[in-house]
């Protein structure tokens, strides 16, 4: 093995905000991604926020020749938005769906809709065994006030622990994606502790690109800008994380992203920035086991943490839920009182209705859509409840865990 | 390695049966439950159906100095009632949660509000490592016309890729669990086939216990004899199958069942039967990597016969979130048309409402009702409708890799 050249991958990730119907330019930008992977001949292409399968098939139509394999993950009401095109067979997926992803009454938002999940494609390149992760978290809407933090810290945590519990046959750990988390967030340091994935932008040998890395950036066109005014450089939070294990190792020759528009073109490819990594696999040289799984003692103030934004959610939740069920008990009440009223009167134990009749029936039907409703958010929300609850008592069995290793060492 | 005694593990298995306020004799049976495991001192106990958490705690109160370590795995709205006791250190644990698990509408069957998932528990003992998996798939209500058995397929086949993605670093796979499945169904079959695990009442040295290791039997006195009528001596739904990885083989030396009581007393732990396997872990002699994973040419013709089933339950998905939609656009039309009735008559274009208003407004509340509800469950089909498309998806790719490694063998 020693003397195989080392292997070396061109991976192109992007979220291609293709939302039919609300996407701006979406069949145009979808024709020119399709070109640029065919033209420029990756590897591996990541997609996410492809969101109409026949946007997909579009997309596989046309890259049949170079790309021969891919796949599409379903999942939620819309799709989960995740494809891969690869010019190397795939021998196998798994889907796994992430517990808590939003509200399905934040329709403006549309997260819940999307069933956000993390797909693993196997894929054998070379002899190299490659686990492919490709997901997409949920988004952020406001930073200061972010009602998503502990939903997208689960999802983090979630992720991570997909990742470590799949890919133990693994030689080479691939993950690209929209993660809506800047790069000092909890749940990337989270991810990245727990799993032990490097960083392309912080690892490469040659950068080119955006400054800083940043995938959504105050040039491209889609951008409102106002949204973007407090970091005038633009965010990173679409990456492309890798490791090697056992036998290889795995570099970052260069990172690539695009800068505001499609290269050579007058409009970008979506409102994010497409990143571009070239990884270089090589067997390694020092002897098996030094794959670099000795912990570190601040991942247990990262886990802390994680849990800490964990129980400010499972508050949350516990709050919601009571309110709904209060909601629920008293459009109960009204609804018997009602029908207690309207039943006296129909026997004639009372002088004729007090009441309009047809203020009555809207009050009826009030109650009783307010009643349905609250039922199905209690349930909802004691369903979010116990998500939140397990992770937490996962996350106290992984940081128990985690210092009787450090005790250890 | 070689000059070590083999490992004995006595393991127990039960679905417990324990609904609160519903479950006959529920407080008395954990009682029995916890004095038995207190008593015999297994090291390894899969419990199903202890959906209180309160249940939980008591038996953990009560065994703790027998099996210090214990996890309770929480998902759905009841909890997924699943729990372990261990009389070794849990290292790590990890839930996944079925896509596909009945229906919210189907209340007197109550499995949707559940979350059936499989859990996963990582447990070294003597320097073997465990992957210990503890899961209860959807009942099966009606043999003969089984609405369900769509979502059982998908639940097995995600349960074999989940224990086949997740269990590359084990040396010893062990599952447990109310697998709703009588041992020939296409579901077992699947799981079976496609993870290599065996069955401990197969293969068993010493048997003893119910007829054909039955776990459903008459004897018991919680069973409806009715529903076992076309099953004189009971059937077999409750397994536990194991594997051993790489370099170690595990035997089953014996297996018991309890017999419709518990042993010495006049009541059963459970309407199930208790499963108590004697597993034997020693190090595997031949060299590394005949460790069974040749591929059984039958294995193609179960996972179509399952794609068969899956595309069934497609077709039936597609059918209901048809009539769901077309429910909710009459629904939707009915109101517009009382909508646009109820402004006319109040601009005076119109002669006084031709309807007597009460029935008018009982009308338009019976509308909004069956379109709320229709909405949710055009939503829910569509879920439904996506990840059986998934599923069948990732069984045609399965079944691709499957042929491909036949041929070349």
């Amino acid at each position: 093995m020693d003397a195989d050249p080392p292997l070396q991958l061109r991976v192109f990730n992007l979220n291609c905000w293709a939302i039919r119907y609300l996407s701006k330019l979406r069949q145009e930008r979808i024709g020119l991604i399709g070109d640029t992977l065919g033209q420029e001949g990756f590897d591996l292409a990541l997609l996410q926020e492809v969101w109409s399968e026949r946007d997909y098939c579009e997309l596989k139509q046309k890259l049949t020749a170079c790309y021969p394999y891919s796949h599409y993950f379903k999942s939620g009401v819309i799709g989960s938005g995740l494809c891969v095109f690869s010019r190397y067979p795939i021998l196998d997926t798994f889907l796994y769906q992430y517990s808590l992803n939003g509200y399905p009454y934040m329709l403006q938002h549309g997260d819940w809709f999307c069933g956000k999940a993390v797909g693993l494609l196997i894929i054998k390149i070379c002899g190299i065994i490659f686990h492919v992760y490709v997901t997409h978290l949920h988004a952020e809407y406001c930073r200061d006030k972010d009602a998503y933090l502990p939903h997208r810290v689960v999802q983090a945590w979630e992720l991570a622990q997909f990742i470590q519990h799949t890919s133990k046959g693994a030689d080479v750990v691939l993950l690209g994606g929209d993660l809506n988390m800047h790069p000092g967030d909890v749940g990337i340091r989270l991810l990245r502790g727990w799993t032990g994935l490097r960083d392309s932008f912080a690892d490469t040998e040659r950068f080119e690109g955006c400054e800083d890395g940043c995938t959504l950036v105050p040039a491209n066109c889609f951008i409102n800008k106002e949204e973007l005014q407090p970091f005038p450089l633009g965010i990173r939070i679409d990456y492309v994380l890798y490791k090697g294990l056992s036998r290889f190792v795995v570099k970052c020759d260069s990172l690539v992203t695009t800068t505001g528009t499609a290269p050579g073109k007058s409009i970008p490819y979506s409102d994010h920035e497409a990143v571009i990594a070239t990884l270089c696999v090589k067997p390694r040289e020092e002897a098996k086991g030094s794959s670099g799984s000795a912990v570190e003692p601040e991942l247990v103030d990262v886990v802390n943490e994680a849990r800490t934004e964990v129980r400010v959610g499972l508050h949350t939740a516990e709050r919601q839920r009571y309110s709904n069920g209060r909601m629920a008990i008293l459009a109960l009440l009204l609804l018997l009182l009602q029908a207690a009223m309207g039943l006296s009167s129909l026997v004639g134990w009372d002088s004729p209705q007090p009441f309009p009749k047809f203020s009555f029936s809207l009050l009826s039907l009030l109650a009783t859509v307010v009643l349905l409703l609250s039922m199905v958010l209690y349930v909802f929300h004691t369903i979010e409840v116990k998500m939140l609850q397990g992770t937490e008592e996962q996350m106290r069995l992984a940081l128990q865990a985690l210092q009787d290793k450090l005790s250890s060492m």
